[in-house]
């Protein structure tokens, strides 16, 4: 196992004081590393809770700031933060208006993010992103994985709650936000828990697994490795079967990459995932890409598609500063 | 070779393509993918071009735009623009106020850019980035190569250029940012240039390359892994020794990545280092994160400290619009 660490029971301690220092304007740390929570609240406003284990990142710690998460709880790596650490998030940034909960779904979040609502004992909804089609159910969770598409609902719900939107009318939103937005991904290769020190699968030097969940665990095949174009296109064509979205649609295309691919095979990517979906009437009107949601230094990326009205386009360019994300 | 691409000689273009599209707002590309511009040039300013080699994303091209560049060059992967390529983009931003070229010191890029600045035939400065402390002189350089410090002399003479200074006032602060910027690499993997297909150089499972370049270059030496921290202190020392900063300086602490390093390692080496640094009574005031100059998928990272006045504080600070940095 070749990384920057010291000891794999300190990275995620140490990187967080190290994100801590760095983005001291926008965040504070809670106590024991417990969670990441905005320096300054705003009063009246309904509070957004995330998180999930480590090594994902920037995803969530990176999405704190305005416009966005209010705390975010880390887990050690690929690991589900407990429910007293999330419950203890979720009373520090209650601010009286109530916490709409983000969480991925996968079994150990969903059920200690579900127990530290009914912890933090306030008016706390829930909303579980599940926008993966690779797979019907996997290995860790029950229906589809929550994965990229867990920063646009972030984003978008973000960006309404800052404009003082109730905590029913959020939740609602969250919901249709998840309702418009599916991904997939691939791996070109594998990713190491520092914990295990081990890769976490093996894949030939000319295998790939299509659909691979964001913790390495198993898509839907493992196949030879093919194309930008043929790759992508399987993707899109996955999404666009189970979204549904009429000819003429506007969308938002966020290629994320999974950590160790660079930027120039990702722009490669939205240049072959626009022209599929332009052939099938779709109008890409906004982009993300970049590495937002990744694991560790796995290669490869998901492709993510949101179907925009004008309401979530302008909710999309809504201001947001943090450390990950910051226009407008 | 692993990638996501459809074939090594159009990964350039199919890229910038991408890029182009999702930038839209920001920038536009020049005939034949010659040169990435600003989309709206501000007329009166010194424009400020840059370029190298592509693989190095999201330098240039994502430093494009207001508060920064006005034009950047990309030439095939690792390799320098051409001269002509480099004229037409000086000519085509230059908007009577002359151009300052900003150059990484390669002997190929040095060359070619010195060349463009004839071709232009115009008010044309040069200013060559050589930050590197890891080695005097390299495969590829005399000199100090120039490498990430790169981005901190684009991102504080952007600022200053937008604020209306001369050619000859920004050549000269050039100059005082480049002698107030150090660097210094490690890398734990290689990378693989697609039209090579295979590893630019080979490393053990436990080694690592102490003083890498960024295109994979030979540094300083071949040792076995350390801790982040052993990494992070010959890193800084080595910094420090040569920049000679004062105790109580404040600094710029820029952490990163070469492409295939997670973001939390990036953030736990910036702990290490800033701590490092405060024993040698230097106060991190700014910090910048990611992986920005990047060697394709080379895991590793790069420190770069750039010492600070209020001057440079302000500049660095000034709003910036482009792909890869926006704030302000």
């Amino acid at each position: 196992m070749k990384k920057l660490i010291n000891a794999p029971e300190k990275v995620l301690d140490e990187s967080l004081d190290g994100f801590a220092a760095a983005h001291a304007n926008l965040i504070t740390l809670g106590a024991e590393h417990k969670f990441v929570r905005r320096k300054t609240l705003k009063p009246g406003k309904v509070a957004l809770v995330s998180g999930g284990g480590a090594g994902h990142e920037p995803l969530h710690a990176g999405f704190v700031g305005a416009g966005m998460l209010d705390a975010a709880c880390p887990g050690q790596i690929f690991t589900s933060p407990t429910p007293d650490q999330i419950a203890g998030a979720i009373k520090e940034v209650d601010s009286g208006a109530g916490s709409l909960v983000i969480v991925k779904n996968y079994e150990g979040d969903v059920m200690n993010f579900e127990m530290a609502a009914e912890l933090a004992d306030g008016h706390v909804m829930t909303v579980v992103v599940d926008d993966d089609v690779a797979v019907e159910k996997s290995t860790y969770s029950t229906g589809r994985r929550g994965v990229a598409g867990t920063l646009v609902v972030e984003k978008i719900v973000g960006a309404a709650a800052e404009e003082g939107r109730t905590l029913e009318a959020l939740h609602a939103l969250a919901q249709t936000v998840n309702s418009r937005t599916r991904s997939m991904g691939v791996a070109l290769s594998s990713c190491t828990v520092p914990a295990a020190g081990t890769p976490t699968f093996k894949l030939a030097d000319d295998e790939m697994e299509m659909g691979v969940g964001i913790h390495g665990e198993p898509g839907r095949r493992r196949v030879k490795l093919q194309s930008a174009d043929a790759i992508a296109a399987e993707l899109v064509e996955s999404i666009i079967e189970d979204l549904k979205p009429g000819r003429g649609s506007d969308c938002l295309l966020f290629v994320n990459g999974f950590g160790g691919t660079p930027l120039i095979e990702l722009y490669l990517m939205v240049n072959s995932a626009k022209r599929i979906l332009s052939s099938h009437g779709i109008s890409v009107t906004r982009f993300l890409t970049g590495n937002y949601v990744t694991s560790l230094e796995m290669a490869g990326c998901s492709i993510t598609v949101t179907e925009l009205d004008n309401e979530l386009m302008k909710l999309w360019d809504a201001p947001v500063r943090t450390a990950a994300l910051n226009w407008g």
